[in-house]
């Protein structure tokens, strides 16, 4: 097993270190590389499983059965229902696995994961058809996000768990000389799990943002319990039975990985959350239910809250390039990525174009000309935007209401020639004046950009800077062809945890993130202190236990 | 400058790595290796910075002076007074000098911060008699400890933090195929400090338990506020001198390091940890003040706070040795150390010695025989004991008082032959059930030994264990020639987070720790998280952030 996986996991250690481009599980969903049927199995079998009980856990007799998720796409339920669990019994099974599972070896628990991750790579297309209609991101999204993105993300916690836990000796001997003798030391050392883990996803990258955390976890030793938002639990519920499969299959007690639902009567987060068996806490959601968990006493969190992600406008070679680009962005899945901009900061007296000045007015009409050419082009349109995951996103766009400004462009829908019942809603754009922080310094979540009309450059990057400091910021996208400007605002930025993509025209932007290259959430501002994948992020999941003895 | 220091930084990374016997500064004060005067030397300038303004700080015009220290061994102030600043200057001092620290390469930080500790080696002597006569150690602890281990303490730290820092490409090319083209963008990183630092020294090690935190900020990039125990100050301020020596020498602002000190009539520690412009803390004393540091919000904070430590008492091959032993252990210092056994468990049927069980009565009476016999050994007592560091340590063991149980040992003095007014007690050795677990449960700082007598071997791990988890504990002891037994200590000890010396005798005991090779305090209980030196330590002071741009 562990001689099975260690060049991929090798492979994996370096390309964390040295960060160019690097996937072990391909993006593209070509026949030529996942096979000619796997698209139509993984809708087929998707299909299949609509109406039905979920029977593919290993963690014993459910204590009853529930599922509360609908699509997006057709606003109509899945009827699909999991085990359910009472919080007692899940950390009971998992505290008796944890015995076991803490014994083991970091590589071959790394093995053991990795080899998950094929199960994973088999299922790709059902995982994509479960994350369309349960999160309404796009196929292509639901595919990349969920699938191959997911999984490289969940190979990096591994890789580093792995590296981690042998980056010291587990024996040595200690020679001290003391002139006409010595003294001699035999000395061990363990990387000792912290106890229980749970992972707590949310509802719009429902494999993404979970299995970071929890192959974090699990190659730590941690016996991990995943509670998935109620609207997205299978595309997750598929990987954790891949787990529990690999485990199984090897001899081991499946519950060192479980899913917990909520009963359609009682949600359990908190009471698992709070129970003192829990020692490790990873959170993705919004902040208020992330300052609760982060307030919990004795336990080691890691969380993925909200921010305000800043684009800053100060000057560039193309405008036409550069409003496509920040369209896209906007656009993209609906604005309900946590790397989508929302506060456009542009100068009152215009932006610097190829060295012709073009007025405030013009740029911000540009965009706006741009968002509404992608939201109402029929071929491109919904393959971007998807569709609305849960009813308060929409309710919070047909809502929104500030105190003056005015509306640059208001909200409509993106029509969906397959899907005529989606959830759909274009973005809403309007202009704040600066001066009137509170009113663009909280996220808000969805299709929703904000133009801030500030006096200069100066000001777009002190707002940007200060506005991820006391709010938190998870990207930021700056144009300039100044390279004092740029500087500035890299440095100014850096004191912000935030990171900054610069220029980006074409295929690439602000929003996108890629693993064993891009640290994901820095943990230098309130957004969260998660990062995929720092040494952080898996070192505070264990702890090193030294003993010694005389040589005898 | 970094040339200069690239080699000794290689060495220590590679030993941090290795954990084999690695010592930068030789603990044998010998003349050989310190030369023929140092010690002399040293002591000199010790008498003559008493009764005098200590002027060697580079931190501007002070507001006022203070100095509240006492020798123990004299029971006399040393009159000297130190520079006073208010907190918000001190603040003020090192946000002015953040700029520029900050943005110095981590490889010339570590360099720097290397050459100041060649000037701390310098003045090894100075600071022994200034640790002696501020802390009560004998002479050889207090050169050994504040001199010589510190700095090795020191260099991992700074070794530590170096490679953290380091261990990501500051700048990299991605470039990502997409079939017929490919995306690449120019990548770098930055590992951005998380901004003032202030570090709380204790009163009994007031360079060993300082520099680590001290320097592990410094090297990542944090200007730090050094604020010692107004009883301690002398020892550390000749190591902030230093810094600041280099600093300013090197022609950087000496603010990045400032010694603060407390006012005779205003404590200052709790408006400098309060202030928000301080992100890091690092905190040694009681758990009381340490957990108000915790509570704390928006900082990271390291600590080390009090632990309950326990001897298991098994089996063994020789008791007189192990008897020796552990005397020695419970003597040093008078049991003023963080590492020192308190709890001694001993089962109720005595304990098995080269196969023959020796009564319980006879095992705790041949302790306390070795006890009694060092601290009345007039050669060996008063360099075991020194002297007690504070008036309430020594009113501690002299109101000592049980329910129930029975006194074994009734504290005495220790006769000091040079300084006939040093504050001594030897060890009080009182008997408690194993029932009565609040008793024995709260660390008793200073030389008391407490015995319990538990039914067997299973109760004494139980207890160990379950103390550790609940109240903290830094060190643990076991004798046991039972491999089995051996096991379920390692394993129930080290979900303690807690390390164990096994069958320790001879000149090695279970309060010594070695910089590069022991990780002192785990983190993974209630006595504290700031481990020496494991990459935790390091890469919480700072944030990786990345930026990102098309290759044009």
């Amino acid at each position: 097993m562990i001689n099975k996986h260690q060049a991929t996991l090798d492979a994996a250690v370096q390309a964390l270190h040295g960060r160019t481009f690097y996937a072990a599980f391909p993006e593209n969903p070509s026949p030529e590389i996942y096979g000619a049927d796997a698209d139509a199995q993984g809708r087929e079998k998707f299909a299949a499983m609509r109406g039905q009980h979920f029977t593919e856990l290993q963690q014993g007799e459910p204590q009853g059965w529930a599922g509360q998720e609908e699509s997006p796409y057709e606003q109509k339920s899945l009827d699909i229902k999991y085990p359910y669990f009472a919080p007692d019994t899940l950390v009971a099974n998992a505290q008796g696995a944890f015995g076991e599972w803490r014994k083991l070896k970091p590589a071959l628990r790394a093995a053991l994961l990795t080899e998950a991750l094929e199960g994973m790579k088999n299922r790709f297309f059902e995982i994509a058809y479960a994350t369309m209609h349960t999160t309404g991101q796009a196929y292509m999204m639901s595919f990349q996000a969920s699938g191959p993105h997911a999984a490289d993300r969940a190979l990096e916690a591994i890789a580093a768990g792995y590296e981690e836990q042998t980056r010291f000796p587990e024996e040595t001997r200690w020679e001290k000389p003391m002139g006409k003798y010595s003294i001699t030391l035999n000395k061990t050392w363990r990387a000792v799990p912290k106890g229980l883990a749970l992972v707590i996803g949310c509802s719009t990258f429902p494999t993404w943002n979970t299995v970071p955390g929890m192959f974090a976890s699990l190659v730590t030793g941690n016996p991990t319990i995943i509670k998935p938002h109620p609207k997205a639990v299978l595309p997750i519920a598929i990987v954790v039975a891949e787990v529990q499969k690999v485990l199984a299959d090897n001899g081991f007690n499946p519950c060192i990985c479980q899913l917990a639902v909520d009963a359609d009567d009682r949600l359990i987060t908190k009471e698992l959350a709070e129970n003192p068996a829990i020692k490790l806490i990873d959170y993705t959601g919004g902040s208020a239910f992330g300052e609760y968990i982060e307030g919990l006493k004795g336990k080691t969190v890691f969380t993925e809250k909200t921010g305000v992600n800043s684009i800053i406008l100060d000057s560039c070679e193309d405008l036409d390039k550069v409003a496509q680009n920040l369209a896209f962005s906007v656009s993209l899945y609906s604005g309900q990525m946590c790397t989508a901009p929302q506060n456009f900061f542009i100068p009152a007296a215009g932006v610097q174009v190829a060295g012709a000045l073009v007025p405030y007015e013009d740029v911000v009409q540009k965009l706006s000309a741009a968002v509404t050419g992608l939201a109402t082009n029929p071929k491109a349109g919904p393959h971007v935007f998807g569709a609305i995951q849960s009813e308060i996103t929409h309710d919070r766009v047909k809502q929104l209401a500030f105190d003056g400004g005015r509306s640059i462009l208001a909200h409509g829908t993106v029509d969906n020639p397959v899907f005529q019942n989606a959830r759909t809603c274009s973005p809403s754009i309007h202009e704040i004046g600066s001066e009137k922080v509170e009113q663009f310094s909280q996220e808000l979540f969805g299709p929703i950009m904000l133009v801030i009309k500030t006096k200069d450059t100066q000001e777009s990057i002190h707002l940007a800077a200060q506005l991820a400091r006391e709010h938190g910021a998870i990207s930021c996208g700056a144009y300039t062809t100044d390279s004092a400007i740029k500087e500035q605002i890299m440095d100014e930025m850096s004191l912000a945890g935030t990171p900054v993509s610069f220029n980006l025209t074409g295929g690439i932007y602000v929003n996108q993130n890629a693993g064993f290259s891009d640290f994901h959430v820095t943990g230098g501002n309130p957004a969260g202190n998660a990062s995929f994948t720092n040494p952080e992020f898996v070192i505070k999941r264990f702890t090193w236990v030294g003993f010694r003895e005389p040589v005898a």
